[in-house]
């Protein structure tokens, strides 16, 4: 046994067979139960909404928590301890991040694994009421509602274990408690870290402002701080002794402004300047651009990033300065899969949305009234459920480290209408809902979609092979690209930096 | 009467003679005695000699205050004090700066006034040792040697009176206490307040690391904040309808640089990005630029300050934002004043450097070896006296608050050798030498040279004559110019912007 | 009748019948027989087919003429004479446009428009051979086959006049002869002068490498030409009296950089500095610009082209130069029409395409020879028919100065295989096929095309209000946008500036 | 003897006295009668002026020829003949430039060499008339007065080796043809070819508007073309497929204006963008820099130099484009040499300036009113020698390949006055007064004090001493510095690339 390995109590050298399982497989193998699909959809149905409670509570005291990312001890800590009293066995610590985990059970194939985020953001702590009124000015909030992913993927993981349970399905349910996706990269050392090497499917899902099937799509991204050293002098007396970081750091913002004409359409890179110098009269040795690039298509990214230490080199050159690259993040996009694409929707469809009540809808349109949007979404669209929507690489997107894990299993995502309609993440308003009931009841929806076509994925093997297959066809000739640097650990302090 | 001036003091409306001394001044009147210029000399280097110890002791109390800009309360407190109780009527608050004062004695023309200065650096506090060693880190220091400078002066001022007593020499002397030197521009809105309308001759001393007489020179500096408005978007999900104020500040940059070439060539211009944006992520809607325009010559530099407005104009319009220019510093150049020069030169010989004990040159040697310089400068440079230098506009040069009274006022000036030979202003070095006894022997040679060049200035109109037609040649077809606004007060709180 | 509109012969002030039609009307008015569909149209064809040599022939004429933009005397001159000759009254040197002309025949609504190009590029001389082998290098060549194109317009607006005259069909027929497509606006000028105030719907065709149905899209364009104007001055001697036109220039540039990431993905900004200075020793006093900005969208090419002349300005005042912008140009992008495209795409489809004979396959495949492509496209597809395709705004595509017309009539057009497949337009290779059998075929593939959609609309008058009621809720909300000045006349010597 | 030197004729590998002149050396070796000083000078004088008027016409026939840089061949072969029928031994093709040559009288040391110029400038054809009248629109004119140059240094050399020949004065005297000194280069070639290798002191002009000596000065300047090689694509189309080489250019431009700061106060660089793409809706695959950089020091421009090709190609790779530099010019500042100068000012002021006729007044008078200047100076100019002149490396200066020669060989020079008061070199006033008498007399000022400064090295070793110590002084821990790569062959074509 490699002790080294955070993984070691899942995974041995050669069998895929998670260690911590080999004992007990012989209870439950190959003895699942064919219920009929419709009787076990109303069935798995009905333990996620007797839990639903628990669990919305749990979301509430992570969404108190409001840790930010790598630093979300106490939110991990409550996940683990309530996924190993509901019967999971739980590994700490994986890939070198304290606060993730992988909570596990069953055994044999298919192994289909649920993903779990819960850090906060910077800045963005409110009040669960409809007018901006933080709980404590500045401090961190849940402006992107990860305290309901992490809880509601709980709380599917749980209803699908207390059904297998109960119908004796053979396979293997993983809960992966994955930090710091809020540009920490969280999963991209999980993945390298091999934590997913033995997933079949992954199903993950994300709070928004309606109901959806997310296949595929978000943009690819990298960023890193460039910083630039040069030789500092008084800048009026001696100008011609001093070599200008900010000079490069300036230089290497017009390179990249002219970049972009010759880079694909979608392309996005932004940046700002850093450090930008400290006093005028001298000439800056130190300068720093901290920079995003995003791409719908990793692959493009790789040769955009490329390009863009070349400019970084370039503008040294034109300086007579030098330059180092650290706080290296990556993203990838997300691989679609269209056969699991097609089962999610109609699970989705059959779990529907949900209807705001009074107390609710008073709020969500007192809320609205702080959008400055033309067309503000009616309030029924969190009881609809939008149609599958076809890959489209020129719309608006964000980027996740989910990306990461769908270059290496297949996977797919829902959306569902945790937010008042019209809210944007990142957001006091998304803070505000993600307390507060409109939130919780938008993760059951997901917690249900999840379960549901988790159940399908563990009981119908040609569902499985579908997705293998299409994810075969979605990588052919392309191949999984990070950024990140092999060497490079995990930035535990990145949010202080 | 206008009371809104805190000079009503000094001044009336039509009389030249500051009322507060009208009525004392039939007791002094026209009746300085002739005494042969040697022994008038001899007389009153001892007068400084014999309060040298007091003043000294003063310059370490400033030196300990360690005050920055506009909040040298203690420091200015006590100069006045002193003053007041060596027989000078002290106005205090001049120009709506708290801090500045002057101290008049005596009645009639000439007058002659002594500038005093006493603010400290930031980050600059230093033991008396010749190591790197704070008193408290970061915490303000002496740098550039102001509590010498403000006591020194304030010693030539006490003796001349002394011998002006003494000899019932006719004429007024004025001590100047003027604020915020280091990047406030105190003394510039003492001009604009007339503070100085009705005196004849400036004198001023400045610490260095060697002796001389210092005719002119000096770069005229403009500074200010240029502060770029535009419109925050999600740079990646909809980065058109943001409007970079990071670009503005760029683009402004880069006109500047483009600028270079098309002014002459000892024009100085030197910025930082002192906002550069906030999160990569977000189109920067607010961005800065602090900037600073030198040049030998204010005239040329006042076209040159007015084509930097039109190119950050130029940056607005190119990125669709907004500017505001704001925290405006200026400092004219020092006019030179040939008669003065010859007189003070004259002087300054006669008095002579000093030669360091035993104790000041192991210090002094101990701290030379932290110098970065290929060629150290010996310790007898001390003991010398520098020729008459002619005013050579491409000579490396720092920018002084003096330059704008020196447009309005015959001025001359003094460096003595205050720190250890090698030191440059504006460094622990610096600080260091000012505080102990190496920078206290440099004060006296410069007290003597001004209390000396004061006396040939009360006793021999022709020379105060020779100055103002010198003055008159030496601005012909020039005019004053301050970049600072009519309507802009001293920036009180510049330090902690 | 006023003089001085060359539209007079058309136009009245008041009536919308052309003056030339009043007095004839009466033989054909609303005799039209009602042959039944599939027999009109087979007659057609065979009108088209029997005519169609004559007219391959015109078209290798104009071919051999290779007129530039605003200069096609002879060309337009055959063309006129052609028709004339067949039976249509002509206007010539319509739009202060010498060699704008158009041809009308019939009388009363609906007025059916198909319009006819003729110019030919620069440098594009070839002969009629599958490698580079021009008949006078650096000589003009039809590398856009425009010659097809004005005949094969012509050669289905005679057919169809044929078949009208043959079964007294109402409605009038026109055809335009539209100089300058290439860089020259010309159809601007004529949609300004009113040519096509009383037109129903537009027909039109582009010759290509495939037979399609092209529904709205191209590029939205603006171009011109930015100088600046500085002071020379010895940038040795004196470069501080210079104010560098090429400083200008290159803010210019670089303010155009920065804008990139703050305008909409598919826009285009291109430009090169087409007057750099003239010696390296001399600040250039003359610089400029020759910029093109592009839009899948009209509206949204506005404003880029207002931020842009901001830009311009901008680097004036950044420089102290002047500008004028001169040469503007201006192609608005094609409006879809959805009903056209619908009967469009079922004529096109019944024409179909035509298969190569052996020569013209061993011409092509030789050419392809030249193609720098991986997967170079099978000889079959000039004898398939694409799909109609949705308006994609994220398609790369090119500008054409019939967008301007599509702004103010329902507009539609062909695309058909006159290039040897894989070909792109402004090539050698095009010219080349453009100049034999390959284009000559064709050709008569799109005026088959344009006949049979003609006779629709002459002969179903709710197919035009369809086309109506489409261009309103098409156009609805936004209004047609020109750069080009209302009193810029067209640039007739443009190719020669 | 090595025949593939064109200086065969003139060195032996071993030997330091010409080949050519040892069998009749002989004759004259060491008999040089000791005249006084004063009688020596007069009878010199009348030398020169018996032969000015011959030389005079020389001077107009080359002006007639007008011939650029390296194509100077009638005016070279003129010359030549003449220098030969005086009893010159010429060697033609010196350092593979065609018409470079060295004419050479004498033997033994002092090795004494007087520099010829005779290459006109583009553009500058102009009549001997006062206002702006071209011979021939457009073309080369003698705007810099090289045909005074080249006669002038010829009248100096032939009456100095008539009265060699006459006292019987020993040692050698040389008269060096100098082509393309307008950025071409031609003595950089000859300096490394080792044509000045046996060289004691080298004395020059140059025609000016003010009679002085000339010690040391003028600007270092390195130039070349900078050319970027990208990748076309259509800029509509596609333009994600090019790769600018404009983009490079300019941020190649914007890099130095970086730069600017950064260098010592009286560099200069500039530049234009000679190739700036072809049309704009093509990414350019080719542009162009033509970039010139100066100092007054050699060593300086060296870093500045070596740092600009950093910053081409840090461009490159901003961009993904390639580089290559070409058609390196590049001459170095004058090094001063002080006992020459002192030497060539008394020599200047015994011959005094020349005072104008009538005429010459009223022409002058004429073109002073074509100058746009504030204080025209007087037409006394020409009758006054100006004191010697400290070298000031912050006046305003141009270049000369004489400061190749000079760091290699004592140097000393003369400026005379050819031109009316005011003149700036490079101009058609230059022109005109270059064809016609005032040219024709200043020419005469400065043969003279050529041949009497001459005439002391040939007679006083101490002088010649003096000039070898001062120039090991003058050129102490600093080396000869040349951009021109070894290997680049003299530019032969320049004017016309």
């Amino acid at each position: 046994m490699d002790k080294s390995s955070p993984l070691s109590l899942f995974f041995s050298a050669k069998v895929r067979t998670p260690l911590w399982l080999a004992t007990t497989a012989a209870l439950f193998a190959a003895t699942a139960a064919a219920q009929p699909l419709a009787g076990a959809h109303a069935e798995l149905l009905q333990l996620v909404d007797k839990d639903a409670p628990h669990w919305q509570q749990v979301s509430r005291q992570i969404w108190d928590f409001a840790e930010l990312g790598y630093h979300e001890t106490k939110s991990s800590d409550l996940l683990q301890e309530q996924l190993k009293a509901a019967g999971f066995k739980v590994q700490a610590g994986v890939a070198n991040e304290p606060t993730a985990f992988i909570a596990g059970y069953g055994e044999g194939e298919p192994v289909v694994a649920i993903l779990g985020e819960f850090d906060a953001l910077p800045g963005l702590s409110q009040q669960t009421v409809p007018t901006r009124d933080p709980i404590r000015a500045g401090a961190p909030g849940h402006g992107c509602g990860h305290n309901l992913l992490g809880a509601g993927a709980a709380l599917a993981a749980v209803a699908l274990k207390q059904y297998m349970d109960a119908h004796h399905i053979a396979g293997t349910l993983r809960y992966y408690g994955t930090p710091a996706e809020e540009g920490g990269s969280g999963k991209v050392y999980m993945v390298r870290d091999g934590a997913f090497r033995d997933v079949d499917v992954v199903l993950h899902w994300h709070p928004d402002d309606s109901n959806a099937v997310s296949n595929g799509g978000e943009l690819a991204v990298v960023s890193a701080k460039f910083t630039f050293h040069g030789v500092a002098a008084h800048a009026a007396m001696a100008p011609e002794r001093g070599r200008s970081a900010l000079d490069a750091a300036m230089l290497m913002g017009n390179g990249v402004e002219f970049m972009r004409e010759h880079v694909p359409s979608n392309t996005r890179i932004h940046y700002i300047i850093s450090k930008g110098g400290v006093a005028p009269n001298v000439v800056p040795d130190l300068a720093q651009i901290d920079l995003m690039a995003r791409s719908p298509f990793n692959t493009t990214l790789k040769d955009v990033w490329e390009w863009i230490q070349n400019i970084a080199k370039g503008a040294t050159l034109m300086t007579g300065t030098t330059l180092d690259v650290s706080g290296i993040g990556s993203d990838a996009n997300i691989v679609p899969n269209d056969p699991l694409a097609t089962a999610a929707q109609k699970n989705l469809q059959e779990v529907g949305g949900y209807k705001m009540n009074a107390d609710q809808q008073k709020f969500a349109l007192e809320l609205q009234k702080t959008f400055k949007m033309d067309n503000v979404p009616s309030l029924d669209t969190t009881n609809q459920v939008e149609p599958l929507r076809k890959f489209d690489p020129n719309q608006p997107a964000a980027s996740t480290d989910v990306g990461d894990v769908s270059w290496n299993v297949p996977t797919i995502g829902f959306l569902t209408a945790t937010f008042v309609p019209g809210s944007a993440a990142h957001t006091w308003q998304a803070t505000a809902a993600a307390g507060m009931s409109i939130g919780q009841q938008g993760m059951v929806v997901a917690a249900k979609a999840i379960a549901l076509t988790g159940l399908d994925l563990l009981t119908d093997p040609s569902l499985v092979q579908a997705a293998k297959d299409d994810f075969k066809k979605q990588t052919a000739g392309r191949s999984y690209y990070t950024a990140i640097p092999a060497d490079q650990s995990p930035p535990l302090n990145y949010r202080s930096e």
